[in-house]
């Protein structure tokens, strides 16, 4: 058995990232960039007014103000969206709306809120420095910069950015087709009545709902029974139709847990069988060719859990993602713990942040089967091998699954 | 012009949570429960085995031991899955494995490592205490008891629940459906040329994903010119097919702004106008019969910052989110800052967190319509109205949009 840092660095460097995929802009978020987004043109790609006013020369107002006003001709108005067509000269204004062009020979814009309007003339009520109230062209980027570089995840100021450069498609790393599929004699499905001996399958739902979470759509494959037969065709069909294929159930020791020797005969290579942590000891890993193959145990937390540490990596990983892993902090344990030594413990945790540092509780019984146990859970503590006892108020590593609230 | 704070108490005190909806489990993840959850049966539903093993009656076995193991007659085996038919009677075992029930009259489970099996015979090497090894009907949750309360976010960890308990169908809120809509005569969309006087609609593409990444479905509607026939048509498109209208630019006091006066044309009840804000004081708000309506400024910043402060709390409200708000917590500024008085700044940061607390820089150039200066931002720092400057070192507050990294 080889323990939890060593299993998940296997499962890392046996997976590679996808091939490329052009999408549309509107497809496109949450997908990381497989190309680097260069400016065509300056953006703004002209100098344009940020305020509704007068575009006029600087000079003819230079001793504008409430008490003389300079009178200037108003020879044309722009609103956002007008090319500038006449040019201003002295004595002259353009009456310019918001992210409309600034025309040439104007050089400041005065907001309108300074001025009279009376026909074709305006006066003007105070004076305004060149260059004012004008957005210049190439102000936020120039023709030819990188505007956004490969490998960047595409969020939606992304998006934006893409949009007005006028990407509307854009080259990104494609998503795997993940396959789940759950195993044992005793499941039956949701909506089947409950008989005895059977309990229902709730891995390949949860699974399923888990890989939907990072963006990755996962293909719910259903139930095999402990057969040899059942799982080497439900198996071939998941090959077949994914990237990636995800088991829960038959990775044990048991008489009828054939998922290893199965997953072999279609050509799997076994990486590892079995990890140092609690839950999900019989985790197992193979690659058939170059997809991955986990083997997930039985017991629905120890799946879920050997799911986020190391599917969720990989699945990552395969998307171009750069950060594969949850933040790891140290937390203030609020009460003692114990356990036995040997393993990684991954516990349940809910984390807290009290304006100075974080806490945190381990949730209350871990059996290991019990979903309950770990429902709202907003991080996962760590607790070495070694460790046999943590007192209350050590400082424990924890991953942060999501925000903690401040208290 | 009223403050962010009584702008926000507005728009959640202004909307109401959405009807229910039935939807299949499958589709559930991410919803909010509308039903509690009760269990109709003991989770698990029957004893069963913790280990691969022997059921026996620990009486049986009290003095067994590698030296003289107690040699029982094996009458059954039971894989998971099978119901149990021959009870277990002094003197006897049966063969069991993980998760299958405890057959009548057994105790205990001695597990396979500690027997020896030898054609209907077992020899057990060690005595077990009774109750050992067994999973009892109910440990987890028994029947009749409330196992996930209505209201609860559906995450991966409740899809596992519900299908254990046979939730094949579930009730949730359902979500709002949002039209997205830019205006602007400047305005073209993404494939189409830059020509004089024209920028690319980047906001109805970047509000889309933006209310994508909090999984509601948004409808794009493109942009609509500055001509009121234009907007009262796109509007009532909009009014008409969502929950929720949002558009963008065309709410300051041009004499082009006209989605005020059509948003009131149409019934739109005006809740507020103008926000003491930087980015995103042209913002306004009404409600049109129980639909609201957002007029977001057009530059892109402001329009992102002002979904995110008000549209997306108020979609979440109607999704039957709890938690509608980032969490806030304090971050110690890495520099100096100065602003004008007058108005909150919401600025995009990076947080970090050293170890024994959050850390912030305020991201660049925060020139309030280049998008570029909030990219990657994972924070929003609040500067308060009537802060001037603020020196490094000091506590600001920020909100976490995504976890921050330790470093």
């Amino acid at each position: 058995m080889i323990n939890p840092k060593e299993a998940i660095d296997i499962v890392v460097s046996s997976i590679e990232r996808l091939e490329t995929a052009e999408l549309d802009l509107e497809s496109a978020a949450g997908y990381v960039l497989a190309q680097d987004i260069v400016t065509a043109h300056d953006v703004p790609p002209f100098n344009n007014s940020a305020m509704d006013g007068y575009a006029v020369i600087a000079a003819d107002i230079a001793d504008a103000s409430d008490e003389s006003p300079v009178t200037l001709k108003a020879v044309d108005e722009l609103p956002a969206g007008k090319a500038a067509e006449i040019g201003v000269e002295p004595g002259t204004a353009v009456r310019i709306m918001t992210g409309a062009p600034v025309p040439d020979g104007a050089d400041t814009v005065i907001q309108v809120e300074k001025t009279r309007s009376e026909n074709s003339k305006v006066e003007i009520l105070a004076a305004m420095p060149a260059g004012r109230n004008i957005r210049l062209a190439g102000e936020e980027m120039s023709a030819g910069s990188l505007a956004v570089a490969s490998g960047t995840l595409i969020d939606h100021v992304v998006v934006g950015i893409l949009a007005t450069l006028g990407y509307a498609k854009v080259t990104v790393y494609r998503r795997p087709r993940v396959a789940i599929l759950g195993t044992g004699s005793e499941l039956i499905a949701v909506d089947e009545p409950l008989a005895p001996g059977k309990v229902r399958d709730s891995n390949s739902y949860a699974l399923t709902a888990q890989a939907n979470e990072i963006g990755v759509p996962a293909r719910r494959l259903g139930v095999a029974v402990d057969t040899k037969e059942a799982l080497k065709e439900a198996l071939a069909v998941a090959l077949d139709s994914a990237d990636v294929v995800v088991t829960s159930g038959g990775v044990s020791v048991g008489d009828y847990d054939y998922v290893k020797e199965v997953v072999e005969e279609l050509g799997g290579e076994l990486k590892f069988w079995g990890v140092k942590q609690k839950p999900g000891k019989p985790l197992a890993f193979w690659m058939v060719g170059d997809k991955p193959v986990f083997g997930l145990p039985g017991n629905p937390v120890a799946s879920l859990l050997c799911f986020e540490e190391y599917v969720r990596p990989a699945l990552l990983k395969m998307m171009g993602r750069h950060q594969l892993f949850r933040p790891v902090v140290k937390a203030r344990l609020t009460h003692d713990l114990k356990k036995k030594p040997g393993r990684v413990h991954f516990q349940g945790a809910r984390v807290i942040h009290d304006g100075s540092g974080y806490m945190m509780a381990i949730n209350g019984k871990q059996g290991s089967a019990m979903l309950r146990s770990i429902a709202g859970a907003n991080g996962i503590a760590l607790i070495p091998a070694d460790t046999t006892k943590v007192n209350g108020g050590t400082l424990v590593e924890v991953q942060l699954v999501t925000l903690p609230e401040d208290h």
